[in-house]
């Protein structure tokens, strides 16, 4: 079965990763990220390449009416979205000194902005909610989307002189476990990856760190598709991925 | 040993219970809270009958300023504080449908909220931060201070059809675990208590719940001041309270 | 790449879907538990339709001795294992009053009975640990062996009236996490699978639960097989599993 | 209130601190260790000191029999007993090599000890239990009871290299838990505590280590007595206790 997926925050690491794996696997992908050249680039990199497709659909994730069109360019392109994963993150790396403002951007990109992917997705995944709940009673009878949140090891073990990472990796998760919840028996898989580790991106790479003690981010994306393919009687919530030599 | 309090966050239940107790052991308790009218109220209330003095010091939390006019009126009433209750939540009960404005005023009142009124707190605990670092390596002989997050099941499990209040609570555990770390080695106890059940304020009462099933607020005051006692060689970051007969 | 799998606690539920699943991948599979004509049964029906092999190696898990021999029938017919699956799970339903014999039991089928097999298991994985544990320093180049144990619901939230049933399953998780963190530098892949719900096992749907609301077994299955697949750069050490209407 | 207690397991180190400080609260505590000598030497000398007693209970907590004679003991001296303190632990450093006799000796110093010890306090505290099920379900009027569970961070994280050692505390956490939701609407406190971090017993300061880094045993009664003194309105399954310079 083909998907018509959002990579939301897509970037030159997992984001790719993720969305060229969907693609590879003959879905079409809609990248959604701020900077419209980065994600105009990828698109057509992944066009080219493989069974599924792609289109640019940059919008900034805090602002709810660009994250609308930035869908309505999705599904323009390729219909309904069944497959959301909310990636944005944003952080600086401060402790209790952290300037409020950053703090606060670090709870728009997360939790807010991913808010604002999740109800525009499942209003596709879920066309009946809002205009009349009482129609909205009949179980499903099979999967009817997924949405996967990316999170980091910060969402269940506040780290220290992070205090806006943790903030957001941590309400992220509430939000991930709420969803799950109240979604679950409507047929919308709802899902939390704790990555728990150094991704080998690009930049890392070029940094000089071991590949060895990094996560694959292809390796990733292998977990990711595991998720959306998951039969209905088994759904993941929650699984964390790590290098085998991480210390922790 | 007696201490300067801010319970921030204060209200008619638990909030108010907290401040009585404090007083009652003689701390000295600022008020913190939108209504004049009530930290007014409640602060001459407390100043008649106890040890420890109080005196209302209103503001929104969210505006950063405001706390920092608020502090202000506690020092001078008391010198600095070394105890601090972030009390305050705010949430509707909404689950995916959530408005993102309500969202968003969730994570106002509690992590943004908190940090605010952290940041007063700590700039008494650690008068010296943000002066010259580098002589803040010593390692204070004693306790400096005491931050305690009023937190819920909700913190720990995502509740469903509580989008907003499940990210909310999530986010200030992650800051409580994140700051507890930061700040142990300089002194600072941080801790998150998680209250697994209705607590028995007047408003429940009233409405006949059954006071057998509720947390007493006094009782949930005894453990509050517990963690304040406790010597810094056996500090507690997080623990529970339910009432014993709570299904959990 | 294939595999020499051994299921140890193999029943006509759940264990008979993960050996049938690894034999219908091309691996070769020994199927451990107490009742010898049942593996036998079980063993001439996967040989038949599948590309992998099955071979019977009745054993009680709780006797060391006797799993040695159990191994030694495996690697006779397949060679040195490399996937084991910790399924064996025993526990009477008793709270308090459990008697300490039944108690024990729990122990001794689920933490004892999966260090034995473990041990078995490592022997073939590490060839060269125990003999000289000074050669031991090098990082493989690749992953040595799988080792999944089945966990449950109960061993993450003790359960009310189940009270060897909660202390087996913890310890289990315990060993799980210790094991993961000793034996991931070797290149040994740990992993526990947290089972949260029935499972459609024949005797649940002769007993007429509806199977929407379990587990299917080989659902289940595609999960062990993916943590079976993962690149040891993105190791998963727990997942778990639950039906899409699971109330949790 | 008085109480009479047992503190199951008592060594020089905390054990001893949570004896003494019971006794000062004016206590009868029943000293339960498998040196005799040992706990007739405790045993007088806080009878010279305080307002409580106390009383030697030699057993071998592994032994069914053993511990009924322990607590007939205390019995005999003080009356029913109403508060355990489940104390005892036991485990060799060993990883996946672990020889299974001292993985099985792990176990039954830690869950199965635990177990025989909560049945003869169970005894007391539910006197009509067993009896007669159907006329056990008035709730009582207030706490007949009070078990606590001296847990370690290996209880909740498992320890690299110490196998049989996670294994218990895990086993041990589970029981806690279980105990907790089945005796709770009984009346019967049950609680968890997490000692994370070296303790400051005899041994750990001859040693030379720094008393700054670790855990006061006086210190860690002073919770230890939190948690008995709780209302039954508020009850708190599991703490954490650690050095305030602890890294975690």
């Amino acid at each position: 079965m083909t998907h018509t997926v959002v990579v939301a925050g897509v970037g030159p690491g997992l984001g790719a990763s993720l969305a060229r794996r969907f693609a590879a696997e003959g879905c079409d992908v809609g990248l959604l990220a701020r900077t419209a050249s980065f994600v105009e680039g990828l698109a057509s990199d992944i066009g080219a390449d493989v069974a599924g497709d792609a289109v640019a659909a940059p919008a900034d994730i805090t602002d709810r009416e660009a994250v609308a069109d930035a869908f309505a360019t999705v599904r323009e392109a390729f219909g309904p979205v069944d497959v959301l994963v909310n990636h944005a993150s944003g952080a600086t790396w401060d402790g209790a000194d952290v300037d409020p403002a950053d703090f606060r951007r670090s709870l728009e990109i997360g939790p807010v902005g991913s808010l604002h992917c999740t109800q525009e997705a499942l209003a596709d995944m879920r066309p009946e909610s809002g205009n009349d709940a009482d129609d909205d009673t009949d179980t499903p009878s099979e999967t009817r989307g997924t949405v996967i949140f990316t999170g980091a090891t910060s969402a269940v073990r506040g780290r220290d002189g992070a205090l806006g990472f943790s903030a957001a990796k941590f309400a992220v998760r509430g939000m991930a476990e709420s969803l799950a919840r109240e979604l679950g028996p409507e047929g919308v898989h709802v899902a939390h990856v704790v990555i728990d580790g150094g991704i080998a991106t690009p930049a890392a790479l070029e940094a000089g760190a071991d590949p060895d003690e990094l996560l694959d981010p292809d390796a990733i994306a292998d977990s990711y598709w595991h998720l959306v393919e998951q039969d209905r009687s088994s759904w993941t919530l929650e699984l964390d991925l790590r290098p085998h030599v991480e210390d922790f």
